[in-house]
C-alpha cells in the first residue's frame, strides 16, 4: 500500500515522473479531457486544525477527478476530553467506512506514520504538527522544475524565517536529490537554518551557503523561495506590542518589493508557500517572476496526481 | 465575467427574465425534468461567517442542479492571526484550485467588490457585512411576484426594525424599479427607515409614506413584509435585561398574530426574511396568507437560476 | 411516511430484515456490485452538535450508495442568540431545498420526534441529547446477530457505565424483544442500570441479573458489551483531579486485558459502542474476539439499509 509520509520517501525518478505526471494531468484538465477517472473511489479528508486552503486543495483536486469527497476540520472532537481515543483507534473506525485514502492533517509530530502503521488504505500527510507537510514540498520544487525547465545547475536562495519554516527546510532537504544544486541561505541571526539540515547537505555532499543580507544573494538567483519571519516565535518572554516593533524592525531588511525586484535576474522567479503577510509587497505581484500565485495552483495539480498514484 | 454583487445591478428586464427562469425551473424540479444541467461545474462556498441557511440553499441548490461543491464556514481562518492574509490574496489563490464559481459570505462592507475585481471566477455575493445581501433581496422580490402575479400598482407595508434591517433596505430599492408601487413602512422611532433610501425612492419616483402604527397600514396592503426588531442593537448603555426588558414592550405593538390576521385583506400575502423570533405568531402559520416559507423555499429556486445565469 | 425516531419503534420482523438486508448489502458492496441505487436523492446531515463519527459513517455510507450529500455541524447557529429560531422552523426552512431525507443530531431530548411533527421528508434520529440514538442500538444488535448467528437463548453481558450509558440502555430494551435471552447487567453500585429498564424487562418477561464483580459474569457471556464508566457525572462537587483520581480507582475493577481475556469463552464475543478510553486495553485488539471494529463498521451498513428504508 502506498502512503505519502514524508518528502523524503520519494527518489529523483519518482520526482522527474511526478512531475511528468503534473504537467500532462494539467494540460488534459485545460482541454477539459481528464473526464473523472477516480470517480470509483471516496476521500476522506480528517482534519485535526484547520488548514482550510490545503483542505480545498485537496477536496477541489479529489472532486476535480470525480472521488467523492467526506469532511471534517473538526477532528479534534475524537480526542478531546472525555471521549478522547487514541489516533490509532480512530483511524481503524474510520476505515471501516471504506474511504479510499484518508487525507490527514493533525498537530502532532508523527501522527501520520502512526496512522499508517494501522490504516488499511492510504494515508497521505497533510501536515503533522512541526513535522512534515510532504505534498507542499513537492509542490515547491514541482514549481522550480516548471518554471526553469530543470533543476540541476541552479542557484536557489531560500530566505527568511529559516529556523521554524517547515518548507524551507523541507525544500533544502529535497534539492539535495539533484545535482550542482547552489543554496543560499538568507536569514537574520536568530532565525538560521538549523544545524541538522546542514549536516544532512553535507552528507548528500550539497553546496550551499549562508548569508546576513539580501541583497548579494538576490542577484545570483535562478530562484527565490522567500518565508515569513514568525516574530511570534521569538523572544516569547516580552509583551507581545513589542515583540511585534522587534518584528517589524527586524523583517524591514527582508522584505521584497519593487526596489528589490530591480536587483533580481531577468530570468529569475519568486515563490513563496503563502500566505504572506508584507515579506512580498504587493507591487511584486503584477511582475512575470512572481511565481507564488501559479506555485499555489500548481499544489493542487500535484495533489491530483498523488491522490491518483496511491490509489494505483 | 458575471457577477452578483448588488440588488442593484440589475434592471427591470433582468428582473422579469429572472421571475420567468425560476418559474420554469421549479416546474422542471418539480416533475423530476431537471437533470444535472451543471453537472460539469464546481462550486465553492466561502463563509468568513457562518450563516448555515444561506449557504445550505446554496449548496443544496447547486447540488440539485449536478455541481460538485467545496465548502467552507472557516474562511476566517486565511486572515486571522499570523496567517493573516488579504482577502485578495485568498481569492487570487482559490481561483487556482479551478472553481467555477465562489459564493462568498463575508463580514466587511464591500468584500464581495473587492474579490471580484482580483477573481478569474464569477464572484456572487451571499452577504457582505452590514452591505448587500443580494440574492435575499432577489427572492423577497420574486416571492412578491409569483404569491400577486405582479408588482406594478402593489401596496406593500415594510414593516419592523427598518433602521438597521439589510432586506427591508434592499427590498424598497428594488421596488422603486416598478411602476405605481406604495410603499408604508411601519416602524417604532427609532427604527425608522433611513434618509438615504428616502431619497432614493424620492429619485426614483416611487411613492411612500411611514407610520408608526400597524394596523391602518395592515388594512391597506396586498404585500406585508415583516422583520425582526433588532433590539440588540439599541441603547447599548443600558444592561441587557433592561434592554430586553424594553424591546419586548417596543416589539408588543408589532406582533402579528391572529387578531391582526383578521384586519388583513383577504388576498394579501405575508412575508418574512426569517428567522423570525416572535414578531409573527405561529398562529399565523397554517393561514394560507402567510408565505414565509415558500419565500424561503423559493430562494433554493432563485439561487439556482443565478448560479446558472453566471455560468453562461 | 418513514421516520427513525426511536429504538423502539421496531419489532421482531423488521429487526430480522433488517439484518438480511445489511448481509445483503455488504456483499453487493464487498464485491462492488452495489452501483448507485440512491444516486436521485439528497441528504442533509443537521448536526446541533459534533459527532463526527457518526455524521461520517452517515455521510460516507449515504455516498457509497450515489446520494449528494449537503453537511453542516454548526446547525445550532439556527437557534443561538439573537437569530434564535425554533426547530420547527428551521427543519420547516430546510424541507423546502428538498432534501429527500434528513439526519438530526440534537441536544435536547425529543428533538427529533419534534421535527418529525413539521417535516415533509424523513428524519433520521442520530442522537438527541439524553433521549435516543436508534441507529447505534440497531447496530449493536446487528452486530451481535451477525457475529453469534442469533440472538435467542444468548447470555449477554452488559458492564460498565449502565445508569448513564444510552447504548447500553437501548440495547438492553431491544434485547427484550428476543427470545430465552440472559442479561448480566455489571457495573459499580453508584452505577447501576435504571429501574425504569429493570420494570421495561420484568414487563417483558425479559430474564436478567446484577452483578457487582465481572469475573463471575463474564464466564458465562456469549456476548460481552462493555461501556466506558463515566466518572465525569459522579461527585460533582469534587474537584476534578480527585474524581479523576477516584474514577481511576473505581475503573480498575471493571478493565478488561489479557488477563481477563483468558476467563472469556472461547465462542464469546466482546462489543464496545467507542470511543474507549482504557476500559478495554489495546491487548485485547488482536484476538478475533475483539469485535468492536467490527461493530464500528457494521454501523455504515446499517445506517446504508436504514437510508434506503426511509427513502422506499
Amino acid at each position: 500500500m502506498r502512503h505519502i509520509l514524508t518528502s523524503e520517501q520519494f527518489d529523483r525518478p519518482f520526482l522527474e515522473w511526478l512531475f511528468q505526471q503534473t504537467d500532462s494531468l494539467r494540460t488534459a484538465f485545460a482541454k477539459q479531457q481528464l473526464g473523472r477517472p477516480l470517480d470509483w473511489s471516496m476521500l476522506f479528508t480528517i482534519f485535526y486544525e484547520p488548514s482550510t486552503r490545503t483542505r480545498i486543495s485537496f477536496e477541489a483536486g479529489a472532486s476535480h477527478l470525480g472521488m467523492r469527497v467526506v469532511s471534517t476540520e473538526n477532528a479534534r472532537e475524537f480526542s478531546s476530553g472525555a471521549k478522547g481515543e487514541t489516533l490509532e483507534d480512530t483511524i481503524r473506525i474510520l476505515c471501516g467506512y471504506k474511504p479510499s485514502v484518508i487525507v490527514l492533517r493533525h498537530f502532532e509530530n508523527g501522527a501520520a506514520e502512526r496512522a499508517a502503521k494501522v490504516s488499511t488504505v492510504p494515508i497521505i500527510n497533510a501536515g503533522d504538527g512541526p513535522g512534515e507537510h510532504p505534498t507542499q514540498a513537492l509542490l515547491d520544487l514541482y514549481t522550480i522544475a516548471r518554471e526553469k525547465g530543470k533543476i540541476d545547475g541552479l542557484t536557489i536562495v531560500i530566505g527568511g524565517d529559516l529556523a521554524h519554516g517547515r518548507t524551507a527546510r523541507s525544500l533544502a532537504k529535497l534539492l539535495a536529490k539533484f545535482d550542482d544544486v547552489q543554496i543560499i541561505f538568507v536569514a537574520p541571526p536568530r532565525f538560521r537554518i538549523g544545524r541538522d539540515i546542514k549536516d544532512y547537505l553535507k552528507r548528500h555532499h550539497a553546496h550551499f551557503s549562508e548569508e546576513i543580507y539580501m541583497f548579494p544573494a538576490l542577484a545570483k538567483a535562478d530562484v527565490i523561495y522567500w518565508t515569513r519571519i514568525q516574530s511570534e516565535r521569538m523572544m516569547t518572554w516580552m509583551p507581545k506590542f513589542m515583540r511585534r516593533w522587534i518584528a517589524m524592525l527586524m523583517q524591514q531588511p527582508y522584505i521584497i518589493g519593487r526596489t528589490e525586484l530591480e536587483r533580481i535576474r531577468e530570468d529569475a522567479i519568486v515563490l513563496h508557500p503563502l500566505p504572506r503577510v508584507g515579506e512580498i509587497t504587493t507591487e511584486v505581484d503584477i511582475d512575470l517572476r512572481a511565481a507564488y500565485f501559479r506555485q499555489a495552483e500548481n499544489g493542487m495539480y500535484v495533489r491530483m496526481v498523488l491522490l491518483d498514484w496511491v490509489l494505483q
